[in-house]
């Protein structure tokens, strides 16, 4: 299969890059970048050298959908709602990992990220990607909305509890803390180096675009409307998210159990790791991979369940979740070309 | 006055070397480190080269009695419970930067930290230093048991939402996340350079000894039992605590009027600094100095104050409250010695 | 005294308002930053919240000279040709941190920084302030150079020992090592966190334009020409430069003798620590202060004299000697306002 | 084939169970660990949870002779020398990842690393495995000697340039840089995180074992009596190693040439990556790969030839290297079970 990237150039995008060019099934033959037009990818980006060679180029949607089985739209929200529509009209299968077509209310999308979303009837085409929980519609889906990095780590932390009805809906908050590569490739100051390191940030409390996204699926799950607390901190590591969450038991439980019902409800899957009692994940046993390790700690004195959650916000974060969904939608193993482990230290 | 430290090679006890040598009241003239007996400090921690020139020696109690006007104690909790009451015997002042003296609960201490707690008759000597808190109490006392690291972050932005009673008590939330000095200089493969760095662990979950030290100021404080839920996590970087606090408000407020109760309620002192609306505090915003600041955000949707505190773990949060006290004690003004600005970046 | 900064919102600048505002002889009334006008500078900086008060405003040269004793130029190369010989017109003593003025051959700079210099009316008028080298010359001065930062670090380790020809002068190797903080606060991918953190990268090999900085000054105290070989690295520090440097030994020597020389040679100043032998400066030693520290060694095998300088490049590799090149030019004692110890750890 | 790491809890070992697990020609059968006996490795490093399951034992021998075809050791310098004797006795094949068989010259061991060296017998027997520079010898070795991580990187780079002659033999200084895992992990406070972040040391100037290790093979291929200079720093960061070397020209070159040689020197291997004139590889670029990435500047001023070398120590470095040459003893493709391309940021 054939497959291209339009935005090859941020963190996102050399990820797929690299996934890709190892990915047994998929011949990446096309690369987007239209502000390093031109250049090899391996004179961007040396580690690649003697290993993958390509021109980059810019966008020529024609030619572009000619050319490629399937799209990886690594691009900032906001461009994706004017390009998807296109390779739509074209019925070239996407993966977007913009934020631009995952809320499926247009106020929501005003609200959060500003403008106009995308036309309803693109927006309905585009599936959710989060591939542990919406499997049977990404196998089926052409075009995917991939998650956002918080969003894979706090919903796939949260959604076996809340469906089993072990914790109150109206009790969720969400402290999120995440490694400064999410920020992207953009020059800026406030990621400088002498900004991040030997600081922490609480950013964009109350007011993040993820917050109606994990709301959303949180309410489709679970049939009810849900309001969430959600708290982001800006860490000095590169790659890496994790969630502590804190939720109200319903009625009494043990972590013995809670970890027996989070076993069995990702029993199927490949890349949830549940810890037993007593161990909580750290961001290094997660970082280059794409798994998303998840462990427990009940307050019994406060009632008060603690799930934490980490992933690699490259890899399952972005990169690495939309190649699991691209493996879904062609009806391959979903664990093709990302079967790496993490390293360690 | 005449000032010794005990514990003078540990991350607190350094930080007190370099403090008290530049206190324009105080002269340090013992340095105790069983360890390093007989060394010369600056031989030991080279930046002290051509300042600071002291010879460090085993402690020998009643020669160091005789010689000193007021003792720092910078050991482990566990040593102190033994030393400290020798010390007021002999009357001379102490400030004990260790857990053995602030929990004045003798069943508290022997759950959260094991083994038995001091005698009551010395444990209620020791006042808890929490200088913004407990001035009076301070300026009158002899005996301090300096506030853990956490617990000064945490009270210092609950106490004046709790007294004024704008939160639910019951819903206190604390996800705590600090440097890894706090762990101090003892050798440990979990504190290595290469487990920490590009790595975030949750430690100690629902089990930290600093719970029952939050727990009982915040009672003591409402005149209410509370129990509060407290997470903490190890982050890569050497200095620096921040707490971001989940709260349930209690009626209707805005960010513009809780600044305005902060403010007036730390009218009168010196280090702690409220932002305005909308600005969240960095930890490096007060690494370096004796801060703590302190911000707000509500989320109207789920009726939730979070507050976000930042101090410097070794300075507000150590050896730089513990020279505040000092001060206190000494009918000083509180911010001798401890005027230094953070540095940027 | 009355002082002003032109470009208080880079590090250096930034630097240098917290370090003014804390000297005990100077009043800084005037901060210029073209970007932030009209702001307050804690409002940008909120690590000077309730410590520093002054509202950023864009350059009015004329009202600027009216109002200060004593100006900062704390500008990009490139800039300060322009402002600085106005203010020399009016007779304003200046500091200028940038590297405009230190060149003397009109050919270098315009080999090494492209562009033409300043007029040479202008440019002999401006004393090179590496303080300790150069102490009559700025006593007297009304217009100083400040040094770059790999050139103050290279230059106080190698004089000694050129000047005293122990060394061949044709033999000098330094290999350069920076924290990130040494390019600015400008947005640039480049310095993202995410390039810098876990990297190192060497740069501008054999093009920097500190070498010319360095020869001529080498030159200038041995009285020969001197080329040297001069290679930088960007590590994932904040702040901190080592220079590591490698030189021929001319005749038998021990590190003992070496180790007297120097000590004899910054007998009087405040500023230089020499290491004892089998001790070697590291950077942390000196963060947060002015101090410049200096440890050999010596490789018996190859005739090989190793010397590592250190210094905190925001401090005595800019903001700090340009304080300290002030108290010089005021006739003031030289460690006026700088006598902060580096923090550990 | 069936293999066994006896030191399976180090850095090196953790990583030779990590790509020996997923090498499609081996099983790994058996990892000894003696403080770890009885425990799981996935519940030591949960980062090889759901991937690769198996409980550490204690060393015997024998049972581990009878139950494997080879051994890899990744134990500190001074137990190989005693272990791996009596597996040569027992024709196990081993790669040995200390230095006790690096070193032929018993003088060289007693002087560097102080105690006895093995006997003579079984030293000679150990194949010095720097795979690209040895691959014949490798190929019909039975016991490997796994180059230091320092030389590794140091002798790549120089010996092409030595072997044609193109740089004066005299004249070599390397300043190496590592990472924090190079020091294992051992509890240490040396190696604290608080200790080596926001920190550069130099240590073991001139003093440090890997110099007679790249004396000796440089000696080797040259057939002349090589001595270099070399200085070690610590640096902030994980994984990584850049040597920066300087080397005095013999006759006139050019960046291109010398590039061209280099090239040509390397052109039957994998993992040799030249870059073209005017890049430089920087840490990043190898990391998490076997690469061993090298540029060029040539300083003309000096006749310098500049060469920077960098690798993943615990990969190229260490465990990867190791598995390289395990590969070319049995006969398979060198890059077998390495073909991880770095990942970045």
């Amino acid at each position: 299969m054939k497959a291209g990237i339009i935005g090859a150039t941020g963190y996102s995008g050399i990820e797929l890059v690299r996934l890709l060019h190892f990915h047994p099934n998929v011949d990446l033959v096309k690369i987007i970048s239209n502000s390093k037009n031109g250049e090899e990818i391996s004179e961007v980006f040396p580690h690649l050298s003697n290993i993958f060679q390509l021109e980059l180029s810019t966008l020529d949607i024609d030619e572009l959908a000619k050319g490629v089985d399937l799209i990886f739209l690594a691009v900032p929200s906001g461009i994706s709602k004017k390009i998807l529509p296109v390779f739509m009209e074209k019925e070239i299968k996407c993966v977007d990992l913009s934020g631009d077509f995952r809320l499926k209310n247009p106020e929501d999308y005003e609200k959060w990220y500003g403008g106009r979303t995308a036309d309803k009837h693109y927006l309905t085409q585009a599936t959710y990607g989060l591939s542990e929980i919406f499997k049977e519609d990404i196998r089926n889906a052409h075009y995917i909305a991939n998650p956002g990095c918080y969003p894979t780590a706090a919903l796939l932390g949260l959604i076996p509890a809340l469906k089993n009805g072990i914790i109150d809906k109206d009790s969720i908050i969400i402290d999120g803390k995440s490694g400064a590569s999410g920020a992207g490739r953009k020059a800026a100051t406030a990621t400088l180096f002498a900004e991040i390191n030997e600081n922490v940030k609480a950013y964009k409390l109350g007011k993040h675009q993820h917050i109606p996204e994990i709301e959303q699926i949180l309410g489709k799950v679970s049939s009810e409307i849900i309001n969430i607390t959600f708290t982001t901190h800006l860490l000095p590591i590169t790659r890496g998210i994790m969630c502590t969450m804190y939720t109200k038991l319903q009625g009494t439980t043990s972590e013995e159990k809670v970890i027996d019902l989070y076993k069995a409800f990702y029993e199927e899957t490949e890349f949830i790791r549940i810890r037993d009692a007593g161990r909580i994940p750290a961001i290094k046993e997660v970082s280059g991979s794409n798994y998303c390790d998840i462990g427990f700690a009940i307050d019994e004195r406060t009632g008060t369940l603690v799930i934490v959650s980490c992933i690699d916000n490259i890899l399952k974060g972005a990169a690495g979740q939309a190649i699991q969904n691209m493996n879904l939608m062609m009806g391959w193993d979903e664990s093709l070309g990302l079967t790496a482990a993490p390293s360690y230290p």
